[in-house]
């Protein structure tokens, strides 16, 4: 039961009021540090307090943002004495985890688990990622997506809302994918398709890019047959499927579009790692 | 012949440089002032010869953006001034005129056409303007269109294509309209319907408000039932939907959004004004 | 109120059974004849005792099928004996009447409107009317919808919605209207136009064609063009679009789809006429 | 190259003669037996002819409709008799392919491939499958599919086109799955989702249910629960997801909907056959 939890959370940005408010909504006893105060929110004095009241502590996505200290505005905490001062056996949620938080919190013995890897959340997220990449499209062509020409690198789940939503719209879209079987699937959905080995001869037909596939697809061969004109953004993680310098030396018109979510709405990015925690929370014998 | 028509392009911005270019790919003999040089384009060095080596003129939209200059960025020319320098039985063509234009060419037997008035302009723009609707909402929502809880506020051109887009990408949408026929139109698309009666009650479920009727619809006792985060953008012409100085007051979310094409999508919104031309040329018997 | 009405219903088919169900859920006292019995309906055994009990009462819709009886399939009344048998000042509330109807009412001081000429009856009628199109389309042609290439004559209500639904469903659609605004309308929604006056140039290249204008356009001369596997859908009312006895004579395919919402959704065209007749309700000042 | 290819077509129905055509107007040099004369296509008077002029053969979907026979309408041909008639070394394509035919193929050394385990094939002929299902719909409902409670169980490659079309055309779709991460992925796509186990407390809410899991879903227990009028559309391949024989004792309106793309479409599908065999061409190094 719900009612039973003790959650504390430790804010960082609107998305941590959200999840805060929404656990107090569906009737969790919620300690909250740095996050919107609120009725049903016992907000604490410090980090400390807000953990050692919780038997489940969730942290911000991503849990630090420099490897050093957690993700929280209002203070310095490094992620050494943080994770010192959680009692073992608690349960930590957090997102973006990484080595070194892992090896803190196992020899500690607390529960680390990261809801950024949970499918719910990737799934869920596309929505806005799709709509954040569709409102940088429309805020930087000079051009409507109705009568475009669109082209969409990959066809997983990123790829196959995006290129709806700029068929919904009117543009004339194109799907590019290594496998026969995404082609196919875009073609089936009323795209037109090419082979990646066909982008060099048909990407000068283009108004506008989104990658999505997480590899060096614009490489300086592909972006000499690039017009300056062609906006791409490029919607693939870390390390991106751009040469960004050589793009930039170039003078193409590339937009690295990260973590769109919590940048275009922070309200629903909330919403979904609040969801993704409940099902966590399932998982894992708490509800 | 389009072949055989002299046309002057007044420039101001992309619009009118776009209908240069598009005027001269179609094979017109053009003549431009500040308009972007390009092939095809006789680029003049005053507006004077502009207008004098050709048989029809184009003028901005709006022609004058303060009832005294033309509208032209590079110098300072007098509405009087303008069409006294042009010579009798020529056709001008200008957007948004005025009593003021109008008597002048009459007094001076020019022929004086107003796109901005013709349906062809009115529907090709409503695609542009309803593009810049969606963006406008994407940025100031911390929420996705997808999910969110929509009202479309009249079921003219604009109000069918912004809920069918809002919808498209997951939106529940609802239309409000004075006629039944309306709001019957868009049950049948889809949507929510709700006479206007009812806006008061139900304002307060909303998260985005478009409306798209000239007349005031956000009253002072509409914009007290109205919750301070609900977005509302008018897109209404001028006198606009909404009371702006009580809204501001209040600390409502409104965005006047006037004339978005020319703003989110000159490109596309001077091919529209191009094509418009067209029309008009077609019908006047030039081609 | 609706309690307060007494409203008789003489069955023609499913539809008519509809009505004084769904009338009977509203709360209105209701007496049917040759309609389905069922709770709340109160069957009377003679078609004269429904009207002699009601004060308002609906004939089917057509009101008569050969201008002589009263569309009922139970008995044979003539018109004249059935409007005799109502007492003066009563409402009779009928389908598809005609100007002997008219005129005997009136000679009798019966109110009599005709439901079918309402435009909320006109314009849901359209979703039944589209999908039983789209239905007579998939099981006449041996190819799918998708990938197959789709002209729609007339961009009125049907054409509009008709045009959307094979488009959803992955047809190449054209549009194809007399006016201007149709056809510019047509290209905003997605599709593609063209003038009528093209259509004999072009109409080989369809698979499916769809008539929604009410006037010769399938001559003998369009006919002579159209290839003999060119599946012609006719929904214009009589006397339709195609030269029927031409096009038989020389082997084309076409199917005057007539009256379709009864036809394919019985169900739904019984609650579009009970729509309709609570709309003629409230505007007559019953409720 | 396909013109050095010299290909035999055995016929069964409207699809081998589509596949004829397509492959002779590719280019290759056509041998057809029982396919409908066209340019290009060498009629042969026999099987044996057919097969002993080409080096690759194909047969029809199902090769064989009772596992003794070749599927040919013209002749009674015993599947040994065939495959003893055919030199070895050669490549014969057959659809539905068992293990007898694989044993028989294997001994005489020719190269037997089921086009019909090809992805491309499965996933193209998900289209008229679910053009056919949305057709049977329409044609046993009486209401439309505007506004109707529809149910999709399974969220494949069938269930998410056929949820797709449900909802364009206007009817409230609910996607059933096992899986949590496809109900995600049908909320993200704008349909309604629930757990397979919650089906019996909602399937009274459905005007129609079209299921897609190749598994016993309507046992006797849901098939209790299932109001008569429900209309069960099983798209699911042996044994279906439908207790059939108590379905039928119980009144229930099922209907078990196989091999639609051939029925429903067969020029469509016949092109689809056509395409999947190019590409197993491709692989196999002919093309």
């Amino acid at each position: 039961m719900i009612q039973d939890l003790k959650i504390g959370i430790i804010g960082s940005d609107v998305r941590q009021s959200i999840v805060a408010r929404e656990l107090a909504s569906a009737g969790a006893t919620v300690y909250g540090y740095a996050v919107t105060e609120e009725e049903g929110i016992n907000i604490c004095s410090s980090v400390k307090k807000c953990t050692s009241l919780s038997d489940i502590i969730i942290l911000a996505l991503p849990y630090s943002a420099d490897s050093r200290y957690i993700n929280c505005p209002d203070s310095e905490i490094k992620i050494t004495d943080f994770f010192n001062s959680i009692a073992e056996g608690k349960l930590v949620l957090a997102g973006k985890t990484d080595e070194y938080a892992r090896r803190l919190c196992n020899e500690r013995n607390i529960k680390l688990t990261d809801y950024f890897e949970y499918e719910e959340l990737t799934l869920l997220n596309a929505v806005p990622t799709c709509e954040g990449a569709l409102e940088l499209a429309m805020r930087e062509l000079d051009i409507t997506i109705f009568d475009s020409k669109s082209l969409v690198l990959g066809y997983g789940r990123i790829g196959k809302i995006l290129a709806n939503h700029l068929a919904m719209l009117g543009s004339d879209v194109t799907v590019s994918a290594r496998k026969s079987r995404d082609r196919t699937l875009a073609v089936i959905n009323g795209h037109n398709s090419c082979d990646i080995s066909e982008i060099q001869k048909r990407i000068s037909q283009f108004d506008v890019v989104f990658n999505t596939i997480p590899s060096l697809i614009f490489n300086r061969e592909l972006l000499e047959k690039t017009p300056n004109n062609t906006l791409i953004i490029d919607l693939a993680s870390r390390p991106g499927g751009v040469d960004m310098n050589t793009a930039k030396a170039m003078g193409k018109r590339v937009i690295w579009a990260l973590s769109l979510p919590g940048k275009v709405a922070p309200v629903s990015a909330g919403k979904i790692i609040f969801s993704t925690i409940m099902k966590i929370l399932e998982e894992e014998g708490f509800l």
